[in-house]
């Protein structure tokens, strides 16, 4: 079944109308009265839809069933990385999108080769939001994760913190394990924070596991800060019985 | 302390000698004498040395002790993956090299865009090698995966199904979940066989099925072919305690 994603406000629309490129989409689909179709509103409701009408240029919709999305995980997962390369950021916000993370959060820290200036940013954020989107509609996700920046590591860990379970994850923490820290409980909403490509100074893993995080490692192999997030997540969502 | 990849003779000698490459390197670093450095033969084996002597063109080394790699995995994962275009298969091989998988097997099935001819599959592979060679010394392994082809996708089922556990993942199977293939038992060697772009044909599972491997979900979210292999191997690692 085709899925359409549109604004909230199309979404709850009493009879939906697709317009512009879902529109053009649909006719080059040939989608015919009848035909069912997904809305999304990349928020995580849904709503499924019959073609009534393929007009000229919109596409109206009987609805079928309102209802919450049917893709996203159970737990909340919220991706705290960094500033990595460019690159590397752009590939970490599309897998993890894939993966089921529930946003992505950028920041600084102290060893950081790379930050983006106040000037760029708000291009940047953009298209890193378009990332995600496009990740979100390729993996059949209700939800597109929000991509934000914090301006500094303290406000990263003091949002960080408010998960029911905040980790960090750290190259030389050899005696707690991921396993360890999900078996206290029974977590609904994680945070999972990774550094840049020199790793986290020992004073800011120090300042994290006083605001609450808890240090962990990731197994004895080194990863790359594009990996270590990914490994996490993947994990996470394993543990969470989403596969 | 410095890590140099050598040959397994050159590890197994009385009085190991660091040349070439890794005795500019040693000169890079200015290592002196009495300094300690590890041997490793990509295989597994490593050995702890202390620099003897720092001659022109080469190192000198005298034995502390052998011994296995201290950062191998306790379990055995082999990937089996289908074909994908070029530059995903080169990054999954370097991501799993990091995430400590133990080879990886490429292999043609019948919805493959993209798979070498006999002519350049010798350079590729070649090129393969280099960048597992590489990603396994960044990351502090002592074991280089193998990267290996395979003719055609009922050898890859064959090779695969000797594993302990061997499992197919299927964007289309619901029911099966990792977690339940992994319970099954208490398996060291695992196959992870996931499909090309275009996914793999419902005969291709089927036949799988018939040779043994579990046909699993990763989750409701569909992955991409380079996304699929990377969060596999991660739970896996997770849930036989890597981490």
């Amino acid at each position: 079944m085709t899925r359409f994603f549109v604004t909230p406000e199309e979404l709850n629309a009493q009879q939906p109308v697709l317009t512009g490129e879902n529109a053009n989409h649909a006719r080059v689909l040939r989608l015919k009265a009848g035909e069912e179709v997904l809305l999304c509103d990349g928020e995580g409701s849904e709503c499924l839809c019959t073609v009534a009408d393929m007009g000229a240029g919109e596409v109206v919709l009987n609805v079928i069933r309102r209802m919450d999305s049917q893709n996203e995980a159970a737990v909340r997962v919220s991706i705290y990385m960094a500033f990595p390369k460019a690159d590397k950021l752009e590939h970490v916000i599309q897998k993890a999108t894939e993966l089921g993370a529930y946003e992505i959060v950028a920041f600084p820290s102290s060893r950081c080769v790379s930050r983006p200036d106040e000037k760029s940013l708000g291009k940047k954020l953009e298209r890193w939001q378009k990332i995600a989107a496009s990740a979100a509609e390729q993996s059949g996700r209700g939800l597109v994760p929000k991509v934000l920046t914090l301006p500094s590591y303290a406000a990263a860990l003091d949002r960080a913190s408010k998960a029911d379970k905040a980790i960090l994850f750290y190259e030389n923490e050899q005696a707690t394990t991921l396993r360890m820290a999900l078996e206290e409980g029974n977590a609904r909403s994680f945070s999972l924070l990774t550094g840049p490509e020199g790793g986290l100074d020992v004073k800011e893993v120090e300042q994290a596991a006083k605001a609450g995080l808890s240090v962990c490692t990731l197994g004895k192999r080194i990863l790359r800060c594009e990996t270590a997030p990914l490994c996490a997540l993947s994990a996470v969502m394993y543990a969470s019985g989403e596969f």
